[in-house]
């Protein structure tokens, strides 16, 4: 295991007081913080490599495409990708589903054929496809949720069931019940029915240890500002044969072959994927994210993970008038809840002045809290970098929330 | 004015030696150096303020969004947009304009519609036009260059005569041969043919004041790292009548309205063109660099830039066996060339040897190349921090070329 006094050292951000109390950060779900290492990879970067890449033969330019390429090889082992190729850089885990839509979902797509998304998906694995079944005219299919908030497989198996399902959506943990869905076997059922998998490992690839071989996911896409790294960098695994056989997605400088007055062709992958100039630096500082957490190990990372939740889990459950939600097992280190009737924005504004910051609102997941009954929720989400002291805040600012709000219903 | 020797300081990159030499940099049409103010603007929004932005309550997620918006403002003012709604934050120029593409190219262009490019235009300004052309039927026309290099804007009239023309996309100054278009024109005589323009200005915005309510401009682009800026951040100016009435481009978290099973609806422009966690330290790290430019004046930095393309294109002359590419004037700082029968490879090579930084290759032109005979060039480009010594050390390691490929033909 890691010694979470030491880690937090590497974090400048969380050596600050917000209204006058020690910050305690419980919001890495929608953004973690970085550490020192990762901010010096790119300033060291900067001051040394920058330079833009691959078409450039001078020493930065030979430098920033090394820096560039070695990120990506980071990636690759990261995800235990088969080849470097398979790992096509974009903004965050939104560009990569969306690049999947556009590239395979418009080109593929028929009128008719279907897509499976999940009631847990955040509005960035589920727009994409409604928009892409409008255009194409094919249909959505919604895997709900049993009551204690797994997926319904047995819904599942009677979409794959009626033989149009091209493409399932499905993430491999909720970013609001923290649920971690069984995303082999979803993988395997699948396959069987014919229909390739867009996984969306947004909240899971900081949290625990992904294999992409062994999940055979055929699209695997998270972002780099959620597991210690820059924001605006993350990536899209793709299998060879799929993105070979892909469309482009955005068109320009790098990812074409031959260009001429009214057609070009295109450059091969991962390239062809990515048009212009790209997030070199981001990329860098991801590479640097990716080195701190296999230093720590991803299995430590995890098991730290659930041991805090577990201890949250039973802190939160003793405060009275707290509703969490969610099942207990499998899930990530992350509780939504609601207290009493207070609004969730009142709830988290007395804990910013706690010291406390957790997010309020609908998380990117309005059909998910329509089934939950509640239009918002309170999201206390833990890393690396959080500790049981951390909870106790928590649990001791929820008591000033009871006393201010005590008798006020929302 | 400004004092070169002040600005270099500013620039860690600047300090270092490459090859045993001290760094010339003649390569920021490619991408830019950073000066110390943006990495530290960046590291202090990292140390005090990270978190994700819009959804948030908490003082970080407060600061974070603060910090966002205030950049969007900063890109509002600099190019004198009407409103700080006109700015959509992308990773550059390419996806700015691919952008542009496919919400409004994708959904406004009928069968038969004619598209306006130019011989000058990048990749990222031709590509993404070719591939709407052939998706939806439309017509693309080349606008072709005079001897000198400039537009031929006989042969523009005529194709706005067909009455068919309804996107003109034209680049602002060329990355080749550094020409600078009438845009103001050529957006005049668009509008009065019932088109929108589509201006790249990623080689002018760097490096000359734009006022896009005097250009009448419908949309401009441009990127972060060619203007002082970090990597992976862009912006796109659009009219606010074109804006409000296009789709969304990508679909998820921060774009949408209301989302349902099977249906959503989107946010006010400009959150509905950007989807998911936008780069926001990219954000930061533009603002600051606009800040730095507008400290030295855009004007200041034109007229350096124009004093030292002079100087360059005077001593470059005096080389014997040297072709220079491209107008005299107007024009910005960048010259492509090509010595004797050297290939632009070796040429590159060498110049790196004596620590001079120059791009080989086609630069993202093929069209253009294959215009000019020949299939690549180098390309020396310049800054705010380049001054006569810089072009000096180019004239000299020029020689070194010519001493040791003087019997060599490409």
């Amino acid at each position: 295991m890691f010694n979470v006094q030491e880690i937090k050292k590497d974090f400048a951000a969380l050596q600050q007081q917000v209204n006058g109390k020690s910050l305690v950060y419980l919001d890495s779900a929608a953004s973690s913080q970085i550490p020192k290492q990762v901010a010096e990879a790119m300033s060291q970067y900067y001051a040394t490599s920058h330079s833009n890449v691959h078409r450039g033969v001078h020493t930065l330019g030979e430098r920033a495409t090394s820096a560039y390429e070695g990120a990506r090889e980071k990636v690759a082992r990261f995800l235990n990708a088969p080849k470097v190729e398979n790992i096509v850089f974009t903004r965050g885990t939104t560009e990569s589903i969306n690049l999947v839509a556009y590239a395979y979902g418009l080109h593929k797509l028929q009128a008719g054929d279907g897509i499976v998304v999940t009631l847990l998906e955040h509005h960035s694995n589920l727009v994409p496809w409604q928009q892409i079944a409008k255009i194409k005219g094919a249909k959505l299919y919604m895997v709900e949720l049993t009551e204690e908030g797994h997926l319904n497989l047995e819904q599942y198996r009677s979409f794959l069931k009626q033989g149009n399902i091209k493409i399932v959506a499905v993430t491999q943990a909720s970013n609001v019940l923290g649920t971690v869905t069984p995303t082999k076997q979803i993988v395997q059922e699948a396959h069987a029915a014919g229909a390739v998998v867009v996984v969306d490992a947004a909240q899971s690839a900081p949290h625990m240890a992904i294999d992409v071989q062994d999940l055979d996911a055929d699209f695997l896409a998270a972002s780099g500002h959620k597991m210690l790294g820059p924001t605006g960098i993350g990536f899209l695994y793709g299998k060879s044969e799929l993105l070979d056989d892909m469309e482009p997605f955005q068109m320009g400088g790098s990812m074409i072959g031959l260009v001429d007055y009214y057609e070009s062709n295109w450059a091969e992958v991962p390239a062809k994927f990515e048009a212009g100039t790209p997030n070199i630096v981001g990329a860098v500082g991801l590479a640097a994210a990716i080195d701190y957490l296999n230093a720590l190990g991803m299995e430590n990372v995890h098991q730290h993970e659930q041991q805090l939740l577990a201890y949250a889990w039973d802190r939160l459950s003793q405060v009275e008038g707290i509703e969490l939600y969610g099942p207990r097992q499998p899930r990530t280190g992350l509780i939504a809840f609601n207290i009493d009737d207070t609004h969730p924005h009142d709830v988290s504004t007395v804990l910013d002045a706690e010291g406390v910051a957790v997010r309020a609102g609908h998380h990117c997941a309005q059909p998910l809290h329509k089934w939950l009954h509640t239009a918002a929720t309170n999201r206390a989400s833990f890393y690396i970098y959080n500790d049981e002291q951390d909870i106790d805040r928590l649990v001791a600012a929820l008591q000033k929330v009871k006393e201010m709000f005590g008798y006020v219903t929302r």
